[in-house]
């Protein structure tokens, strides 16, 4: 059988995270009170982001734990691509079952350092507690990064007139478990912070019908949503296209002048993800504005 | 009655949470994607660090919701203390029943706002999550700071002969409520860090009898241990001292030339935390080690 977390004992956990793989970034990673990192390059701020995965909630007992591990970090990483950031080092900290079998928790791991390779971050920590039973695994990360000084993309700087454009195609995330295997939008992100001046990003983890309205209520406008024109998932329909959530695509606001160059401009390279114009800002008391008829997830209302 | 977190929903919530007060050093804090702070100040390091509080684990459903903020984020400044370092800023993630009293929530950040604000950390932002009910509720809170260039205190720069100090008194934590309403030694390690050249610094989490082994063997060193010379804590003895964990004193090491001066001049600021001599480091293979007898605390084993 395999042992147990309870079999193996703390200090042997301590001893394994201790020597997993780091990046030469990080001065000082796993072991030690606190992680020791440079801070970000000149002309950057620092972008930090937390997030937990609940069992039961955000992935089952059966979910393979490499997945686990890449969902958590890869959530982590939309947001720091919604802001035109990247990550750089992340920390782990797990709420675990003394009964959780020690292969999840390595599997876990490996799912998670094979994401953070592929998206250029590096394990810099972590901490690890007991859940008493029977209450639920919980897997919490916290992630810094960097953007340039002054060019973070914020929820709050759309304007009337902007066109919303998202990323990919929306719906049906946990009918195809896309919630587990997505891609965050880092290149896309990269590009458009380049290309195409947007005035406000967010990812859409709980549903376009509930970031959406967080976007513009930030930015202090209305909106109008073309329904017709959303890009559906395999087998998603509207409705699931706005309540679903656990996209990961990105929203954002992109002023009407770049549009029509930033449609064209539309690398070949991201064509699986298309770029696809949804909608429009709108001022806060535009007679026009629409509003959403379908909720998005909310963690505490919905079940 | 008191209105729960289902009651009132996440988008309430998260009202609530973007309205709380922050520093002007947070140039984007709660509300958006990622927060957007200042890198670390020149000629300094980023320090970053995670922990977590689990009910029934770290508190108990009857512990004041402020003590338990105070806790969450004590926790975390004493990691920055046994660096040598300062606390910036500080993310709050928290898996929740949905049967959570609001209030209890409210209570929650009032005690870590306060607390924030004593040791200058100011809060950036966070995440809010479902816990399953009969789930733990946990507290995450993932945190940066910064220390000197070259100069954090790492638990692996101590050498043979080098005195073994700690601050404060030791054990009895639990039954004390110390565990709850300790002072992370900020102002201390600042002294130490300035006027003792502390080769290693760690602080006591899990007991000094699993700490001081980790330091030890991390600095590649055997040790020798004073026991009648433990600064023991009203009501605790040599086993609870060893054992209890949860003191949150700084346990280091100091190049023996410089011992007498720091015991000499150690400040009459900080008479109700001694500073301590309780041993030495020794060669790896030194005859004359001390093997510990006593485990302390054990996440998984424990209990």
């Amino acid at each position: 059988m395999h042992p147990t977390l309870g079999d193996l004992g703390e200090e042997a956990m301590l001893d394994h995270f201790a020597a997993l793989p780091r990046s030469c970034s990080t001065l000082v990673g796993p072991g030690d009170d606190c992680a020791v990192i440079p801070g970000p390059p000149a002309r950057h701020d620092l972008l930090l982001k937390a997030d937990a995965l609940v069992e039961s909630v955000h992935f089952t007992p059966d979910t393979p734990p490499t997945l686990v591990g890449r969902k958590a970090l890869a959530r982590v990483v939309s947001d720091f691509a919604a802001m035109g950031g990247r990550p750089d080092h992340f920390l782990v900290t797990l709420a675990l079952r003394a009964d959780t079998p020690w292969i999840w928790v390595t599997a876990l791991y490996d799912g998670m350092l094979e994401a953070a390779r592929e998206w250029g971050a590096a394990l810099a920590g972590g901490e690890t507690t007991r859940m008493p039973p029977p209450g639920a695994n919980v897997i919490s990360i916290a992630a810094s990064g960097h953007a340039e000084t002054g060019n973070a993309i914020l929820r709050s700087g759309g304007r009337p007139g902007d066109v919303l454009a998202v990323t990919g195609r929306l719906g049906n995330s946990f009918a195809s478990d896309h919630h587990l295997n997505f891609t965050p939008r880092l290149a896309e992100s990269a590009w458009l912070s380049r290309h195409a001046a947007p005035t406000a990003m967010i990812d859409l983890s709980d549903g376009l019908g509930k970031d959406l309205p967080r976007l513009a209520r930030a930015s202090g406008c209305a909106f109008t949503l073309d329904l017709a024109a959303l890009p559906l998932s395999p087998g998603a329909d509207v409705a699931r296209a706005l309540g679903d959530g656990e996209d990961y695509e990105l929203l954002l606001a992109i002023p009407p002048d770049r549009w029509p160059e930033t449609a064209a401009a539309w690398p070949a390279a991201f064509l699986e993800t298309p770029l696809t114009a949804i909608g429009r800002l709108l001022a806060s008391d535009d007679p026009a504005a629409t509003h959403i008829p379908v909720a998005g997830w909310d963690h505490f209302n919905s079940l």
